[in-house]
């Protein structure tokens, strides 16, 4: 059994999608982040960043002590070893697939996030910041369309971790004020991972209840204690 | 025998450092980041993303055809995996480490590289980005100091390649007006790491000579091609 401690967002649908496509049991725990519940000391001591999602694995393969683990690309990675599915074991195939997820870590979901948050959550509308930030990701999507353009279906090949770490930044294309159109490859990809049933299931789990985006969230998120919760985890919970 | 494609930056760092401490045969490939030459075609080949470093190993462990591969932290494990080392091979040692090189991945890199450009690149100040991100490095130096003191000496236990993800990053502090003072775990870990013989020769790979950060450079790293080469593997290569 795997606890899944969780909130609906793109980094939390990351780790609910790979489990519905594995098929594992889980139990969802609800970390409030707009309550500020990240930072308290029981959640730190599973997720020393007091970033959502992170998970207890209850039945880990050594058969010791339950193991914890945070950061969504390290999670999915322990997942797919602890299953063997959705990261190859030759050498080529598995190497390029951790390339693709490190990229979506290092610059799909990081720069999405700085967009979002100057785009739309920041009070202060700062040009610079915006068209920064845009056009980074609009170099982003480029780089992705490309690359599926080249493979046949998915990011890393077969469908994979690549896949399911992209997917849910993917979501947030509309809501940022990006098209699809402008890029046929994703456009085609994203319709076939959307359409995946396990990925529906993933997408689910806690599904956002438009809740007041209020004054008290949003010191919460973007106030003295907003450095600890940026977007990767947190604003994108108000979609 | 390795192809390197290399600038000196703190990612670039991390795979020179990465080499030397594995003792591996490698050729150094200098890309003229400021120049340009990370758009040329032949690069785009080998690393999807436009950006240094990159690898070729033209003696991949299934004997095949040379392999390339690009983002840093997917090059540290390759390299850890095809050698047996920087990487523990036991469930939670491995997965430890692999957490804490996708935080780094995802957080004190890019976080850093965003305060890096708006604190000292951007002709423009902004103070709202400027104490975002300041504030979001000052929180990232707190978990990585919070994690030196729960571990004896390194980051995810025995050094590994979270350590050599982490450090060329800290190595900017002081440039970012941050000392580690503040911060005495990191400090005792950074006089540690940065002691070793190995670390010492990977920084030392293509020094970099103060050239003039010129008009030219900057319209090529932050103007309309910036959005292809942010912080991420450019902008230190003015340190």
């Amino acid at each position: 059994m795997i606890d899944l401690y969780y909130a609906p967002t793109p980094n939390g649908w990351k780790i609910s999608i790979m489990l519905e496509e594995l098929g594992l049991s889980y139990n969802v725990i609800p970390v409030n982040i707009r309550a500020g519940e990240q930072f308290s000391a029981e959640f730190l001591a599973i997720s020393p960043n007091n970033r959502i999602p992170a998970i207890v694995d209850r039945a880990p393969a050594d058969g010791g002590a339950p193991f914890s683990a945070f950061e969504t690309g390290a999670i999915l990675v322990y997942l797919a070893e602890k299953t063997g599915r959705f990261l190859p074991s030759d050498l080529r195939g598995r190497s390029t697939t951790i390339q693709w997820v490190m990229w979506q870590m290092a610059g799909l979901g990081p720069m999405l996030g700085q967009h979002g948050h100057f785009a739309l959550y920041a009070a202060e509308k700062i040009p610079y910041a915006i068209s920064r930030y845009r056009d980074e990701a609009a170099r982003l999507y480029g780089v992705l369309d490309r690359q599926l353009g080249k493979t046949s279906a998915y990011v890393a090949g077969d469908y994979s971790i690549a896949d399911i770490a992209c997917f849910p930044w993917a979501m947030t294309h509309k809501a940022q004020g990006f098209t699809l159109d402008d890029y046929p490859n994703v456009k085609r990809w994203y319709a076939e991972v959307r359409a995946r049933p396990q990925v529906q299931a993933g997408l689910a789990i806690g599904k956002f209840v438009k809740e007041p985006f209020d004054e008290e969230s949003r010191k919460i998120m973007f106030g003295e204690r907003a450095r600890s919760c940026w977007e990767r985890s947190s604003a994108w919970s108000s979609w």
